[in-house]
């Protein structure tokens, strides 16, 4: 069955401020020193089993030149723009309208486009199991992340060892979980019964929309409308029209929480979800005083900090425990417990009306 | 007697880096709220006791464009340039040969250019006693600061109570000694008979000449050759030649630590040298937080901390401690207490040639 893939990038990216801003989001950015972006990594890992011709990028409108500056070679009917933002389930649905109309049947692989892979051969191998439980039936199958410490920031899939399709290392799910708090992380933890929910869904495109037409039928119709003008003149005028009037809805709670026939693959590939200025540091390597320094910077007696310069010199003495960003207009100093702090600094900017600095 | 005053206005100010600059060094900078200069400030506070037209800045000849533009109403004779940088022995002898070419005898007041009085109607009367001191047969005096803790970074006074000038207040120097250790500092403190070396003095112009004569006869004889050519087409010349020739010594080691007849006052008048970045919370006024904030500045979180923005938006998230100071070319993050290493980042920049940013 043809592969396509549905990479997702219409994330704001606001953890990564001042690097990273409305207009300019974290999937954009490198955050490596090998200077490509995420979305750009996103893509390049995913060629050795999807041809960039079946390959499907979701934005925002405001981002469509950025997609195209970045990815010259991909058509640009690959690219769907949009009109507003509605969250993952308008999102995907839109996705799985234009690949219908154009393939009829097809497997989807719905991806974030700002994670992180490190052993991307081991990715694609999962992938590609995923892709022989979505052929089976309805089957809608979510990537987990196996939890090495008790995060409250994700979602967490329950699932049981057992199941019905006699696949090895391919689990049924009981339920998706809100984010925890910090005890109940714990308790998943230490029950082995839970993955981090990353994201990542492979399904046919006829099990997702039999499943949207099931629990979100008022967006599906709109969805059918939506197909129905893709390669028409039409087209962007119903777009329009009709993604301005889906409500917003994410696909873990409008699909996964109420649908059947879900299984999980725990991945075991690398994950990172590269959330935040703390995950520098975990994707590339720091100095022996444990700095990942970045540009023109000058450290003295600087340990465990990461500091990513600009086009002015940074000069860092004495400090620890530090992420400094410098940009032309803005300049982050947050200390790493701190981290979840740095969206207060943009509401701060909103109420101000600096728009120009988000 | 004629009083004059001698400001001196050579120094680089390394440790205001990176708002201080080998081109435009602490004491031309304002690091107060009122905008005020170090120097303005310093010539301000004079002025209920020496006429503008009775006061001489000696500095480098690099800023004497600078003091002009700081000082409109100052006549430009009355800017000492030196040639190049000798310590304070020459920089007072050379104030002090033109002086008495002008005023055959009078007093003066030599003064830093870059520290802060907080009450400055007490400095002007230690000034007059000072005079009073300075005016018999002939008398150095020195102004001490009270020591309220075992600061090493500054040179002591040991001074002994009695006097055989029948002048209380006013106490014999016994020696000048170096920058001591801690342990000496704490001793020092403890025995009540040290005071800070401020590096302001007070003399006529016949006693420091006549102890100069004495005590450094080879820069005696070069300061006769410029005050003979003061006023005629010669000076430059004279003053450029005889200046390269002078052996780089401090005022202190030239003459104070081997003169007769040396008195200090210790001064009550809220003294700061304004050392390091460290001052300027201790000269400014600081929020509820203990932040010392200029410019545009976010902070969340963020207590004890001073931080001098530029042009761009600083946002400080989570952080204590610290000290930041944006300028166009280069932000410093320094660790209050590591103020001392901020002189590192300068070795380094002199060591890689980037002189552009010292």
């Amino acid at each position: 069955m043809k592969i396509t893939a549905v990479i997702m990038a219409g994330g704001r990216g606001e953890r990564f401020w001042p690097k990273s801003r409305v207009n300019y989001p974290k999937q954009f950015l490198s955050l490596t020193k090998d200077g490509e972006t995420m979305i750009q990594k996103t893509v390049q890992r995913l060629l050795p089993m999807v041809e960039i011709t079946d390959m499907y990028v979701v934005t925002n409108v405001n981002y469509t030149s950025l997609v195209q500056e970045q990815f010259p070679d991909l058509p640009a009917e690959n690219i769907l723009s949009e009109p507003c933002v509605r969250n993952t389930a308008p999102c995907i649905g839109l996705a799985a309208s234009v690949i219908r109309k154009k393939y009829g049947e097809a497997i989807m692989l719905v991806l974030p486009s700002d994670h992180l892979i490190r052993y991307e051969e081991m990715y694609i191998d999962t992938l590609r199991q995923a892709v022989a439980v979505a052929e089976k039936g309805e089957n809608l199958v979510t990537i987990g992340i196996t939890p090495t410490y008790p995060e409250t920031g994700y979602g967490y899939i329950n699932f049981a060892r057992d199941t019905d399709l006699g696949m090895p290392g391919v689990y049924s799910v009981e339920r998706f979980v809100e984010k925890p708090d910090h005890d109940t992380a714990q308790r998943y933890l230490e029950s082995h019964h839970y993955l981090w929910n990353s994201g990542m869904f492979v399904w046919k495109v006829s099990s997702i929309m039999a499943n949207i037409q099931a629990l979100m039928p008022d967006i599906y119709d709109g969805l059918v409308r939506i197909e129905e003008a893709v390669g028409t003149p039409d087209y962007d005028s119903v777009l329009w029209t009709e993604y301005q009037e889906f409500r917003s809805e994410s696909i873990d709670f409008g699909v996964m929480e109420h649908a059947e026939c879900i299984y999980t693959l725990p991945g075991s590939f690398g994950w990172d979800d590269v959330g935040n200025w703390l995950a520098i540091e975990r994707i590339n390597p720091t100095n022996e005083y444990g700095n990942y320094i970045e540009g023109d910077v000058i450290t003295i007696g600087t340990e465990r900090s990461t500091i990513c310069g600009g086009k002015r010199l940074i000069a860092a003495v004495g400090v620890e425990n530090l992420i400094v960003v410098d940009t032309n207009d803005a300049v982050l100093i947050c200390d790493k417990d701190s981290t979840h702090d740095v969206k207060r600094v943009i509401e701060n900017l909103k109420i101000c009306n600096r728009s120009q600095l988000i």
